[in-house]
């Protein structure tokens, strides 16, 4: 570590959370230079949607580096673009009556929310775009405007314009419904509030705590944007790619967004890959009016297809939805007996647990490290434990991993810890 | 090709001038899918300064995912990381006396960019940044604020702010220093410019026309942004890793910038990473102030890694000293002939030909292209034929590249075409 | 008016709405080029508080005028200055326990708020204000960036950047308290809405449409800003200076702002003259740093000298009171009468008739126009008819003018007009 | 000066130079309350061209006022307004061949500015505006952000924007036409200098330090905006209305701006008053999309109007050249004799002395304001003594001060002074 310390930038982080040196991983659990074993229920911030180099695609990336497929190819036509657009199309557009066009900007989130807000302005002829309180759409200027996180924003060294921030669903308690407010500036056109050429939102805030949008308020939102010729961006960057149980996040709401961010778990296995899907109406881009050098990285298109194999059948999104069970009964029941004043909120494989005390968060992550369970905090005070186990963890990882919060949040409470839970050496064979 | 054009935006750019789906690629050759071999002068856009898929970097890669290295560590520890750390502190700052932190922000130019423009702003406290005319720093907000493409920023859809635009050398022609009027600027309270926080420059501007500063320009460059205390960014992204012939792209000058960017040819395998490096005394990030979720991406650090082996001794480098020679000679020969008003400059292995009339570049390219070599222009009218090829390409190679260029030249012109050249059979092997 | 058709701008507004070309006026009376009369119901958008050249204001003026006293001195000091300063501090502010610092802008109300905001920014080092919807504060780029008004802010020509718009009381219906959202975005560090330098509010929106803040939430709105560190600037520009009874508006509520802004009816006789005042600790500017010509214009000291005569005792803020409750009683039952929908609001002589015909409003004005009545229109979609009677109106002028605007509203709305009227004749003598 | 200490914000300014309190003022002789004199080099920065108090004008003004003249309409239609609109046009415009729409704005430079630059955008649709190092257009933020002061943009508080700054005539010495610098932006579309909306300039620069565009650079300029449909804006509001000589300051240059600002001398009196003539095919305006309560001020109108009595006739305008020579000749010879390496420049009759010791305008400003001359000094150091007495001065008059001046500077230096001068009590008559 002294390399680290010594020579990376103080700007460093989860690191300083987790310090341990990793070297391989493989489904729900990662190993460090000393042979210690961690089982991820954070999944590198939800890139690791199917767990840690998953064999079958892992197979996929071996042939192609093997046989010398071409690495890069900025944006010229690849074989491996080609077979990622047409099997995306096949399996996951059509089945939905999904029709969107497919632009590939930087392999990063910030780089596909930049592309999706600049078309947005361009399409509409606006400059204001809004986000919601609490959002996290990206570190790059475009995108740190319509995040909500003051001290990120600050990082900017500039003002950050041309962008206003709304109430998120139950932003204001459950008794106000947010976008009351919202329409109430829409609508009027004194309110200071030039019409905005997008508004940008996550159907699961994860970096801002686990905060979850009601699907009648995501639906009020589409019709509302819609009413005000305003274009609606769902960054599913986070909880896409099947998180909260099926591929879209808002497929739930049965609303169609304009545009689509994706990117973290879209490749499957951790290579930078994103994805801007646009309604083919609003593809109004001039050829390299938005460029970036990575956007044609085929050893991510290979993988990225090689992943959409999940999505062949229901069996992923019936695996999550029962595990989600799992999760809400155990962390509901946890809640009760623990820490009655806790609130627990989630949708499919994303749940958190906010505390009453903000610090207790914090205090429950590192004790679960020390017990070998890697689990983030969230919320503008990290007062939200985030679970973000992979999708395609065991219900016995999954279990164990519950014991292993349970145990830590005991021992932060001083509360005397159980002894018997499911075994581990049997986790051990799961890998 | 079909498939492109129903489902992939419009936005797609270089397919258009290259219109093949590329399959497989090896040293400096790329293969379509329908057999079809070319010569590759374009490298990425300087992401393959190696060549395609390198053996001795593959062997590395191959053998990290075989063992299921960890893919994906955000910015967590990583046995992957660190040996990356190492060995560029020990191979390319030490033997060079530099001293630099490591920051690795997203894995494009951009975010490389974003983040070193973010830190300047933050320890000068001012919000101003100063780029050139013709620079190429990328698309998200805050570096394309710095860029100077005027199609490209106003695929903004928003003013582009706090920065300012002054003139590259030589921009007014060869007897004025373009840094009198900087210089002025700076020291009059009147001007109207506020004082900036950074400077932020490319040696030689390869997306801007292959312009290259002159050493004398770049050392006053860096006095009067040392008088003025403004941090001095050398964007090296392009023409770093080698691309002028040495490492980084401003030694031969010897100054030492306060920030660099690395990106492209960085991962050396066409793998997406980037790196800023910040003098320790400017590193004063606050933890996690600047983010990006492949911020850790471990199969690129491999290959980094393994890349490094080119820089062990010189001969990399003086390979491409004399291949340089053997290119500008060609050109300026070439151009002596044919086109006795086009400007050939470069260095290194980034050539360009800039013909009196700007429609010419593009149609040499496109007939490049007809006779199987890779080729792309640059400069704001595209007036400018610009040459990238790998700097491990073979003499041999390039001495048939430059035969194919002078071919579609003396096409374009009218000109008869020279029939006997170097045999390409043997170039088949090479590969 | 073929002059003005020919020669004058597009820009001109309010001669489009009361096609008369005026010659003079006294009193509460203007008289055209053709000698007819009208009634003042809009007192210039209330900078005649004190009605048409006033005689006692007009024999100060003319003296001074008379004996060369000096005009024009810039911020150099002059006696007229020092009579205004020494008599304003011991008639205006000492009496009411105030200490303010006394700024002189440029002569216009959007001077005075470009001061207010930039010493706010510099005071705190923060940039982002925050002003309310609906609300107006002026045509130059700082105060239009907190103005509510889409049609106008879109005037910019550019994004106005560095302000937000928070809801203003009742804006969300009477069960909402407005300041609960605004509390709740200060308290959030991940609101997204930037800790703000200043909030500037106007105790009752006169542009916006005659919205009224009640004394409670003016007192929470000082009690949230001191809690925050925000400086709170009241804009008393067009309704400070008596128009709500006494002179400052805030006195009501009780409460002390960090800045005043006034203008319009401080000169007291149309004289263009601005002032800012400023808490001593705030006065944090350094010599010179915010400037403008006419900050020194003599005459208006010297008018708003003898304006201060209206403010040695209660008499004035009286008589207002007593005229208020005139004008809210014949509104009230002109309403419940006419249109029970409308809603009748106003403090002090600043009184809105809201339609639920937002055209209905327009209308009225311009009924009453023809019967001699000058009365304008506010509100967002000119849905308002404001009355902005001068405070030194007669109660019998004040009658016929209530008695023109029912008369205009029946016409308007096909009802039967009233024959039997206060007498007019006697007005004549008035004036 | 006590109640200015205790009262008036630390940002006054001139009276920290002056230090005296004035009373009364006529010609070109200021009186302060101790009854002692001083002779009126400044004229509140180019307000008083017609000297104080004129009384041709003076008689107008109160006979307006005694009739009860209306004094405040906003913007609708007046008698005032019509006679000015009237006899401007066929005074200064008719004359000249020049058609501009008039709009009043605000009452003050900075508002006409704003006014100018938003008209400015509408009409092309883009966002950006170009001024010139070293001029000064105001202090609210759109004019702001086109002044070159330092201090005083830093003043504002934000960071300014859409706007950029391009070196002024001489910027970069004799041999540089710096606008081969503007013009090399303007074609190149990589520039980075996106196409600006308007150019804003001062023919000289009063403010910036008497900095004289020479006329074929002013005509290149016009050349140059036209070609790329840029809106030229004259902003002649310090040195227009005689200033240089002729009524415009670009008339010498024979060019004809798009739109031209006026305000300061305007009036003829001191009274507030601000213009914008628009070529008629610019008056885009929409009704009302730009405003301000005191654009309506009629006694400006009616002192304006009488003023115009000046420009019936070229009596004015040659006798400025004949004294512009007086003071040319005197300061080249003074120069020559003292001071050999100070600048002496300047037009009609505002004039600069520029010493190589920028400490010594403010000591030769300081040792003339205690030998009873009002004399200021200009540029971003202070580093220029600038003359500007009323064009009407006598050449007696304007022979006291000049030997005032070089008593001053001859004191400074420590030179012996000049007996006998001028005699004094003929200029006492002469006021």
């Amino acid at each position: 570590m002294n390399t680290f310390e010594q020579h990376e930038s103080e700007v460093r982080g989860y690191c300083r959370s987790f310090p341990a040196v990793f070297s391989s991983a493989k489904g729900a659990w990662m190993t460090d230079t000393e042979g210690r074993r961690y089982l991820d229920f954070f999944c590198g911030a939800g890139v690791l949607n199917y767990g840690h180099n998953p064999d079958r695609i892992k197979q996929a990336l071996l042939g192609y580096l093997m046989r010398d497929g071409i690495t890069h190819t900025l944006d010229m036509y690849s074989e491996a673009k080609q077979r990622f657009i047409e099997r995306f199309h096949e399996v996951i557009l059509q089945p939905r009556g999904l029709n969107y066009k497919f632009q590939f900007p930087g392999p990063t989130g910030t780089n596909a929310v930049e592309a999706a807000l600049k078309l947005a302005r361009k399409v509409t002829g606006r400059e204001q775009v809004v986000g919601f309180t609490n959002a996290f759409h990206g570190m790059t200027l475009g995108a740190l405007a319509v995040t909500g996180n003051g001290f990120k924003r600050a990082g900017a060294g500039v003002p950050l314009s041309h962008s206003a921030s709304v109430p998120f669903d139950g932003y204001l308690g459950a008794d106000t419904d947010t976008l009351d407010y919202f329409e109430a500036l829409l609508k009027d056109g004194g309110s200071g509030m030039d019409t905005p050429a997008a508004v940008i939102v996550e159907t699961v805030q994860a970096e801002g705590g686990v905060n979850v949008a009601r699907v009648e308020w995501l639906q009020r939102l589409r019709r509302l944007t819609a009413e005000h010729g305003i274009v609606l961006i769902v960054d599913d960057i986070q909880v896409g790619c099947g998180r909260t149980g099926r591929f879209f996040s808002f497929e739930e709401a049965g609303i169609v967004p304009d545009i689509v961010t994706l990117s973290k778990s879209l490749s499957g296995y951790g290579l930078p890959l994103a994805l801007v899907l646009i309604k083919p109406e609003l593809d109004q881009w001039a050829p390299g009016e938005h460029n970036g050098t990575f956007r044609g990285h085929c050893p991510a298109f290979v993988t990225a297809t090689a992943a959409l194999q999940f999505w062949q059948n229901d069996a992923l999104a019936q695996s999550v939805q029962k595990k989600a069970l799992q999760v809400e009964q155990r962390l509901q029941d946890m809640a009760r007996r623990l820490t009655p004043d806790a609130r627990v909120r989630g949708r499919g494989l994303i749940w958190g647990i906010e505390f009453s005390d903000p610090a207790l968060a914090g205090r429950v992550s590192q004790a679960c490290f020390e017990r070998g369970l890697i689990i983030e905090t969230a919320g503008i005070d990290d007062q939200v434990l985030k679970l973000l186990p992979s999708l395609t963890i065991s219900e016995q990882e999954l279990a164990h991993g519950l014991d292993v919060i349970e145990d830590a949040l005991r021992a932060t409470l001083g509360l005397p810890v159980a002894t018997a839970h499911a075994a581990e050496p049997a986790l051990a064979q799961a890998a």
